[in-house]
């Protein structure tokens, strides 16, 4: 075993207990219970590092474990196993989805990331049911899928918009379920991440936009006015992730006033998932001794 | 302006002649003469550091001014500024496509980068043109496309294997020539890499490959068929240099024997056309102070 494996358990006995910490089990969102997103604290930092300090240093820990068990996840594949995740990302503008794939994902080698930003529907989208656009950007086998907001837009802007008939809306709970389960059956870990930021920070980073020239091209008006809508997104949400909450795909509740929680979050969420996949190099399936004597001789 | 606009500055100070370097310029093949691969010394490291440690103190220099960069060129797509980069990875096995993805593109936002990886076609890609599966996989406006594998390989294994006809493979090399054209006209920047190693590289590290049983996956015993090609390969490689290096689609070939300059001269040929390109952040199009009004109100 290489030495990068013994860093794979290493990590792995951290994830499951090692430090007495899963992260998964504290931000988990229960599912079929009414969700008051209020009641959480957007600066909180239930667990792991409590300042950005230390913040950062436990990022710069994760980095290796994570890039090891990535290579895992993609060599296992290489050998026909066809396990993959995806991160679903979510949540209000300037809540740092962006953010969360650029020092996040910037840890993981970017040949086995599929990084895939929802926009509004285009109107070829539009004519397929919502889900068709999701589908054909899902991970592959071996593959880290990350999604810059999903298919839980087509119950959150849609809702709060009415882009939708109402009634078609309440069925998209159960099919976004429905279709979970299936990716989940079929091999992929789903691991859905809402950043929640508070009314007062939005507005903070909306500001700091407007303060520094090289970020007026992040700023939209249209931006002031869904702010303007802020409750009934908040609704949407709540809703969101207490119908879709599930056991075999929940969401987790990701405090994200602190830019640097937010980030070591996340990076743990997903070592602890990929922890628990335990992806291993696959053995070879050739005569090593043969091979090297072939190589030799050439 | 900001912090990060005077690193851009200086970033491009140093690639257009602040310190004397145009690797581009050291590195072009110049096409429409025959190219000897066999008198270019893989080893040899004709600018910049001259040692690993050297290598990889440049590398680490070069991480902000290129992540600010491609900051830049994605702002300025979201203005309308269609400009994107196309970095296309070619070479033997071994050396190391792989590698200059995971270290050269890890220092950018996973967000605009698109990374394809072309494997042998399948049978649906087989059915349509060439360069069919390859119009797919482009990378879109403000992004940074990475091929691993390309169009080239059909002028490549193609050739070695007689994989087409060969009148077929002699029409290819002006098709792609005008495809680059038409591409270039159309805004990409194709920054094309040639990896450049020895025979006997290949033999350590495809040997190293069978050492370590965590590699072991990486290794295919048809390798070494392959390998046993090496000479029609070579002469593969210096007919598609010698045709399909262009002023507006030069190759560059990038000595790969030592890894840590492969990196860096990768990661500085990227540089280099980056900061001629020079993309701006938009100016804002909107009335910043009522904007701010309005959030203040809010």
């Amino acid at each position: 075993m290489s030495k990068k494996g013994s860093k794979a358990r290493e990590a792995k006995k951290g994830a499951q207990g090692g430090d007495g910490l899963a992260l998964r089990e504290l931000l988990r969102v229960p599912g079929g219970k009414p969700v008051d997103l209020a009641a959480h604290d957007a600066r909180e930092t239930p667990a792991g590092p409590r300042e950005k300090r230390a913040g950062r240093a436990a990022m710069t820990e994760l980095s290796d474990p994570l890039a090891d068990l990535q290579e895992r996840l993609w060599a296992a594949s290489s050998a026909g196993d066809r396990r993959r995740v995806l991160l679903v990302l979510q949540g209000m503008d300037t809540s740092g989805k962006g953010g969360t794939v650029k020092h996040v994902i910037g840890l993981f080698n970017p040949s086995g990331c599929r990084v895939h930003a929802f926009k509004a529907p285009t109107p070829k989208e539009l004519t397929h049911p919502f889900l068709w656009r999701i589908k054909k950007a899902l991970p592959q086998a071996g593959e880290l899928g990350i999604f810059d907001r999903s298919h839980y837009e087509d119950v959150l802007i849609a809702r709060v918009r009415s882009l939708a008939a109402p009634a078609e809306i309440e069925r998209r709970y159960d099919e976004i379920n429905r279709f979970e389960k299936a990716l989940t059956d079929d091999g992929v870990t789903v691991v859905k991440c809402f950043l929640h930021i508070s009314y007062g920070e939005q507005r903070d980073r909306l500001l700091k936009r407007l303060d520094r020239p090289d970020k007026h091209w992040k700023f939209n008006v249209a931006d002031i006015d869904e702010r303007a809508l802020w409750p009934a997104y908040q609704q949407a949400y709540e809703l969101a992730l207490e119908r879709c909450s599930t056991p075999y795909a929940p969401w987790y509740l990701v405090p994200a006033d602190r830019k640097w929680y937010r980030n070591w979050a996340v990076s743990r969420l997903l070592l602890e998932h990929l922890s628990e996949l335990d992806p291993r190099y696959p053995e070879a399936d050739f005569d090593v001794e043969e091979a090297r004597r072939r190589l030799l001789e050439q």
